[in-house]
């Protein structure tokens, strides 16, 4: 019983993840559906290619990713079907797989192309049910990545930060994503800071200039409306207040610079 | 292995939609349930109808569509079952089936009344958890539509607007549904424009007098914050804004006239 | 084949609702997964407490509920696996199972403790992902309770108000919960007001004072805009507007008082 996950912008008041979710259904009905999420911003790659990589290695091998973002519909831009780590994406040919191209090796790259796998009446605007869907279906059912179309070697990446650098005597980096309670997760890696499991790594974090103390291991270790650092569930550095929002208190998350000395 | 959707105006907060699940996986444990929608806005019948229509026939058949928006609940509204195109839908009887009703042959009619098939108690105001999802539940588990009541050729429908209607040289439409992206979607069907698939149908459109040029093929044909037409995934001619929303350059969206010449 | 529900406050935007679901699918692949909500306010554990209780007994024997509302994670707060009337709850040992443990008889309170069932790497801020959905799906495969640690009698409960008091020819009582559509649920239980089922009680209501009327079958009884009181879907006494919100009449909530006489 393979899985098919949803990682899509639709948000849920309209019908179209449902309509998703009715392609698959009969295409593949013994397949499990699980909604990852249908709340990334609209058309905001960088939010959805950082939570498909955060999510990927979660799920069973051979489940398939079908990720649907995709300001470009319509245009001539590609579908693609990925393989990373045992793991499957079908998804727009924009960026989308950026940050799981960056943490697996790819196994296989695909363009999409044979119409087989779509339903009979392809829209203009909604390749997710045209295309996607079925594709993800008929992928999950066992049909080889390759039937689908020819391998590629050239595929399109965001330009999202590098890792996070060495400084003379610590690490310097910057946010690269922001969640619903307002933490700001930062491409500082815990391997990078020495530490041992189970305790926090030394060190000192300064955030735009201001120094806000030691790594801590949990919330409650600063008083209510403090900002504190922690090693989060994703492994990376993040930058909180405790029972507030971090995010709030920066005008652009973008340019907040993170160092640990 | 039966599916029932939900659709609902409950939200996604409270335990609404919990109980609802449990209900039914406690009557048929084998089901498949597959969320559609719980965001619909509260009591707000035409949309709820519209999606319902929309996602109506993507899943297979003897699908149950189990959809409760029921601003009169515990009044003397009746709950009605229908049939159209081999699916099934347990609702109010409030109109929710509107656009199926329009687009489909009814197969079927009843009004849901034995009370074997609810839950032991009713409360007054919850009759989607005691009547509705039971009834759902044991509709997918295989028991005859007309086991639940008795047949009827009456139930109500909302006044939603008529097809697109020909004028001289073209055809005059209005918005019949608004997305979350803003897009408003005409009743201007692609059919009506007789286009061959695959290419946008000729015609210039005019919305409330003003031209915005030919049906387009992509939101990227058109630039960013430009107005733009083009036929939607549902078939039907839309009206929308490249990266932006239509609907908020329109004070009252069903006042929104459309024309196609 | 048993199901896990999850209520939790990570919203549905993040990667965090899909990384629980993606370690349970790979722990118990058997399962179904049902949402119950993931869009409790964040940390409100007196929300998340009154939504448990009130979806607990509607799923079947054995069901699993995973409740991760968790202000306290990385502290020495314990997490524990409770059992009430044949369904688990794993949840932090903050007072989430508060409601349920005043409806039903505990029938085992168990410390979770046992790493073996927990992922490998704990992280100090995703005891969601890291132990409590792994023990939710080790649960559900059939491990027993006292298997995941040893057993306690005590543990935390909330502050909540008591059950409503008899008063001189009435009950007085106070809002537990507010809805999404604006309804206050109070304590007040139909059974207390000596009803025969299917009718309203008889009685004059009295919210802050002001006498709103007798107890309603329905809402359509009151003109809309009207405030009125009904025995609602969870068997207790609530406040309304017709086609409106109460909650937004009032500046506190928790303060209002309602009397039946």
């Amino acid at each position: 019983m393979p899985i098919i996950t949803l990682l899509t912008d639709y948000g849920f008041r309209d019908h179209y993840v449902g309509e998703l979710k009715g392609v698959i259904q009969t295409i593949a009905p013994e397949v499990t559906i699980v909604d990852i999420t249908h709340d990334i911003e609209p058309f905001n790659l960088r939010q959805a290619a950082f939570v498909l990589q955060r999510i990927w290695a979660r799920f069973p091998l051979r489940t398939v990713h079908c990720a649907v973002v995709d300001p470009g519909v319509g245009s001539d831009r590609r579908i693609i079907l990925g393989q990373y780590a045992g793991r499957f994406v079908v998804a727009p040919d924009n960026g989308l797989v950026t940050w799981v191209h960056r943490e697996y090796a790819a196994e296989a790259m695909v363009v999409v192309e044979d119409r087989r796998y779509f339903l009979p009446q392809i829209s203009s605007t909604f390749h997710g049910r045209d295309i996607m869907a079925p594709v993800a279906a008929h992928l999950a059912k066992g049909v080889q990545p390759r039937a689908f179309g020819r391998v590629t070697e050239c595929f399109e990446i965001l330009p999202i930060p590098p890792r996070a650098e060495a400084t003379d005597g610590g690490w310097l980096g910057c946010v690269i994503y922001s969640d619903r309670f307002g933490n700001m997760v930062t491409n500082i890696r815990e391997a990078q800071l020495h530490t041992s499991h189970g305790t926090p790594p030394p060190g000192e974090v300064i955030v735009d200039g201001t120094r806000i103390g030691p790594i801590r291991s949990a919330f409650c270790d600063v008083p209510a409306g403090a900002m504190l650092a922690f090693i989060g569930g994703s492994g990376l550095l993040e930058i909180a207040v405790n029972q507030g929002s971090a995010t709030q208190r920066y005008a652009s998350v973008e340019q907040v610079r993170v160092e640990v000395r």
